[in-house]
């Protein structure tokens, strides 16, 4: 269990104080934060509250979207508020087309000339840009890096402490380069995020991640691979699902930590457990 | 707009009769035919109707599902339709994830046996299966082929006569990698296929194909990279979308006519056209 993180938004209702007694109460010791509930709370109650509460922050999400104006100011706001948190990674969605284009190269360069901005900034910091290659269905809208590939192309162009990238199963899955680009990866990697994919898809797209166990996806080979790779870094469950949401967060917890150990911490962790 | 066709989804209230009408009124000279309306208006009737019309039959589609029981016998049939229409291409989607299975890279597996059997069959009645990478979105319920890379490493195990690809827009303009698989397809290429990636999607991703310009692909760079790989064939107007189904179909034609000439037959083609 001690890899197991809990991204905020699986537990979507909780505030980030009970989010973050919800996570001492169920053992589990790292929380994966999100700028806007880290605001509502404020940014140094919050940095102090998970410190006490000796709980690692395995993620700020997120920073990006970086085909916006005005994007470079909030990124390195995004920056120091996850060196505030004491986390080295933050999560970059990177964004999709500008309103009304059709240029997706272009988009493509405008996000790389941003990382370049960005990274010694981050650098500096002790803070990791974490590109996260999103399933293409998000590809106009939300993230123009589609594949596990096109991110590590971009982010070896940096040094891996300033830039990595986020291996996520549900945006990952499908890639039939996926298994040689997570070795390819290595250290790059600079989070591990599950959920699963479950069809029919929801209506709302953007909900559409399921709980691990109840969709499609082979986690104990995404974990092999990852593990294989060297990455011994946290685990993260973020699940977007209405139905999730509608459950009570305690119990959410709950069946988190049951998949977790049947599905997600494989025997080449630790023999002991068995799926 | 000799190169356009009208795939008959496009217009899915009419029956192949109205459609063959369809077309001729609006002097488009190419069809897209479906196996369900065709069988119910008759194989050899639909062949002569068509043949009388004096319309071309650009595609069948379609073959496939690979991966569910009684696949062969049933692709067998569908080569032979495609050869009593006079179309050389069989449309394949490849199918998903069999019931309860998360072995994807199994079901990829299946589907290479399954083309293996086929090929010959195909190209013995004069007809090629058309490989269609589909949009990692339907890779677990749909088309275990995600890209065109993938795609093509499978068809290349073939004579190009017996397997083709289809480069349809809608499931590959997100791809890092497209423009460089289009020239590498070259003459693999057995069908050009277009229409709009939309967003939002609609609740159904199903019918979230949009008419050409509504939506974020860049037409006029796909047919550009299709024409230079030397593909000369039909260019099929492919529509799944409600709100185009309850559009009266005439209505339809006509706006495909329009953004064909604006948006999809580029100047590469003819200097006459300008967008």
């Amino acid at each position: 269990m001690r890899r197991l993180s809990l991204n905020q938004r699986t537990t979507a209702s909780w505030s980030v104080p009970e989010a973050v007694d919800g996570c001492v109460r169920a053992g589990v010791e790292a929380i994966g934060l999100w700028r806007e509930p880290v605001a509502e709370h404020g940014l140094r109650r919050t940095a102090k509250l998970v410190r006490d509460a000796g709980l690692r922050v395995s993620s700020l999400c997120r920073g990006g979207f970086l085909t916006a104006p005005g994007a470079l100011g909030d990124n390195r706001r995004a920056i120091d508020e996850a060196a505030a948190l004491g986390t080295d990674c933050l999560v970059m969605v990177v964004g999709g087309l500008p309103p009304g284009s059709k240029d997706l190269a272009g988009a493509r360069t405008a996000v790389a000339d941003a990382i370049a901005e960005l990274a010694p900034c981050a650098g500096e910091r002790g803070v990791r840009l974490a590109l996260e290659p999103m399933h293409p269905v998000y590809c106009a809208d939300r993230g123009v890096l589609s594949t596990l590939e096109q991110a590590l192309d971009l982010a070896e162009r940096f040094p891996v402490s300033q830039v990595g990238v986020v291996v996520d199963t549900f945006h990952l899955w499908w890639d039939p380069q996926v298994w040689q680009q997570i070795a390819r990866a290595g250290a790059r990697i600079a989070s591990y995020q599950v959920s699963d994919w479950i069809t029919p898809l929801p209506a709302d797209v953007l909900l559409g991640r399921g709980m691990m166990g109840d969709g499609h996806i082979d986690f104990a080979a995404f974990t092999a691979a990852v593990n294989a790779a060297g990455y011994t870094g946290d685990i993260e469950v973020e699940i977007f699902n209405a139905d999730v949401w509608n459950t009570p967060p305690d119990q959410v917890l709950t069946t988190v930590k049951d998949r977790y150990r049947r599905l997600i911490h494989t025997p080449r962790e630790s023999n002991a457990q068995t799926p």
